[in-house]
């Protein structure tokens, strides 16, 4: 859907670990970052619904796993499987869009790194009965 | 030591899950973001040296437990032990220095919110023993 876009990022196994890229600069649709912030999210726990007015909204999940569900159209939705196990990668959510997130059966970690700083009254809430989606 | 800043954050407990803060662009000593990646730190693997001549490096450990060591000189050496359960916060380590980091028991997660696309050329490597220091 029109300003929804996931991207695809690398990961390389090191020595000892791992690196799993987040953002670069040179990237397409690359917005500055003026807050990152860390969510973990509960087993099973509902996080929705949400809508920034200014906000872009860009995601990783590098622990876990966390469904990223957004609202197309009162009746349509769009589900994405983000974590390290499922579709590792970066969802941008431009503002104006409403959307959730619920974490997977063991959590997850989820990395915003947001366009701005975060600022209460430039974002919405909506109760979860508000839209019609099955959590 | 000069150059060297760790900066304590806030975590704020959210229904069904956490807030855990990484960086604002009004923080003191923020930096652009150019390019940001997690390191996934295997239990008890050791990373080091390395020596950036252009990148600040500027981590948070969100998950587990991950030892920043950083060179004082060849005989002193400065820990930081990173991650929820110990220090949450961001270690800033200005170009020029020295460091490693260690995976604590169970390993961890370290993002790092680079001021610079990674560029091979600007980072120099010394092999374990280069320095005195008991991992």
């Amino acid at each position: 859907m029109d300003g929804v876009t996931f991207t695809p990022l690398e990961r390389i196994r090191t020595g000892g670990g791992e690196v799993m890229k987040a953002t670069r600069s040179d990237a397409a649709g690359f917005a500055e970052v003026h807050e990152a912030y860390f969510s973990r999210v509960d087993p099973d726990a509902v996080r929705a619904w949400k809508r920034h007015s200014e906000m872009t909204v860009n995601v990783v999940v590098p622990v876990g796993h966390v469904r990223f569900v957004v609202a197309v159209d009162d009746e349509t939705f769009q589900e994405f499987d983000l974590g390290p196990e499922h579709d590792y990668g970066r969802l941008t959510i431009e503002p104006g869009i409403w959307f959730g997130f619920k974490g997977g059966e063991e959590g997850g970690l989820v990395l915003n790194l947001a366009n701005i700083l975060h600022r209460p009254d430039e974002a919405d809430g909506a109760e979860l009965e508000h839209f019609d989606y099955i959590w």
